[in-house]
């Protein structure tokens, strides 16, 4: 990252390195895919570029399955037919960003709010491409000082909260319910989401995924671990490619 | 069971039965005591005499933590007072029926739709006492050929009822999304309920718990597996208990 650059350039620059990371990831597709289509800033690009290469007749009988609401208007408007994991069980290939990405291609996501359809979709694909610029690289998970997703239910959330809180206390972890507005921020599923801020990473995320999941009233959580096929990142110093 | 008599008049039997069973756990309560209210049939005998006991002063200081909003409004009528998880997240003692017990006092629920909320309260109860009339007794769970319940969020329910059908086709499973009337029926909690039916009983049912949960887009099953501190069997022949 060249830290000379003033904020907004850099916000700007980073949206070039989202789109080049994205395109290098619609290489990938091919005629009469079926496409899981992320949620977010860097795998919005993704989902033009794959409409640009429909209009233009590149790519023929494309099937895409949002992972949100959003993902879906997007998708509608630019013409890419749609349809649902309910029609779809098997996805050929996933695109997607990602909040953070470690060493082991594990990740945080779900900072977008769509956590648990961008986690069926991507788990019913044979392949899931990630793609984020250089700044969501990280050496542990939850090391970026940033959000960490947990969906609950609404029933008791305080009390999930609390839980989670003493869950990850070793960890210094901060839970804060999610706001939109002065108003709790609801998912498409009618869930809250509770953001994790932990001062130190994770330390075993495979366990720390499964201690999470245990808890009632947890419908999921941003940890998105041996999922990804490989991981395409943008830097200043160009774009390369992560494989398991 | 008493083959001879008539299903109405059983039915009728069935409920001293419940009745018996529900006064026999209520026993346990003492003043001052937060308890768990549980949802049914044979729980909402337990609710009962709770409230009968606090209105002539048996009882004094209760404070009820309902599972349902069906279970809310039954304790609201007989003037228990009601508080939520979030402001008492340890209960003393929770009483709630079953669909199924096994030998090992691990239970089917949900039948009711209240699975996921009698889950949290339960698991968070110091003591979980489970009362049944006998009917509900199962060499293994599964066994009685009635709906387990599975709750998902209704996005893609399909997908996620193919893969339960999937999961237990060892057992011969039929995998049904439950109706009212004619529309999916909707739990408090806005999610869709698939019922499992069993052609023999499941055979490890923690495996089997642990693999639905990892399921995404399962919110929560009707599996309580080690949870249960005793349960009161009322029967034909008198009531039992059994403590582990």
């Amino acid at each position: 990252m060249d830290k000379t650059r003033q904020p907004a350039e850099y916000a700007r620059f980073q949206d070039d390195l989202k789109r080049l990371a994205a395109v290098r990831a619609v290489e990938q597709v091919q005629s009469g895919m079926v496409l899981g289509l992320g949620t977010g800033s860097t795998a919005a690009f993704a989902v033009a570029e794959i409409g640009a290469l429909l209009a233009s007749g590149k790519l023929k009988k494309i099937v895409g399955i949002p992972t949100s609401k959003r993902t879906f208007k997007q998708a509608q408007l630019l013409g890419i037919p749609l349809s649902t994991l309910d029609d779809h069980p098997r996805i050929d290939l996933a695109i997607d960003g990602a909040d953070e990405v470690d060493p082991n291609l594990n990740l945080v996501k779900g900072r977008g709010g769509a956590l648990l359809r961008e986690k069926m979709v991507e788990a019913a694909s044979k392949k899931f491409i990630v793609v984020v610029d250089e700044t969501k690289l990280v050496d542990g998970l939850g090391g970026s000082g940033l959000a960490m997703p947990v969906e609950v239910v609404q029933f008791c959330w305080k009390y999930n909260l609390l839980r989670l809180q003493e869950l990850f206390k070793d960890e210094g972890v901060e839970a804060k319910l999610r706001l939109e507005g002065d108003k709790p921020y609801v998912t498409d599923n009618s869930n809250y989401i509770v953001d994790l801020y932990f001062k130190t990473p994770i330390k075993d995320v495979l366990a720390a995924g499964q201690e999470i999941s245990a808890l009632e009233g947890v419908v999921d959580h941003g940890l998105f671990l041996d999922m990804a096929s490989s991981v395409i990142i943008a830097g200043t110093d160009g774009v390369s490619v992560k494989t398991k």
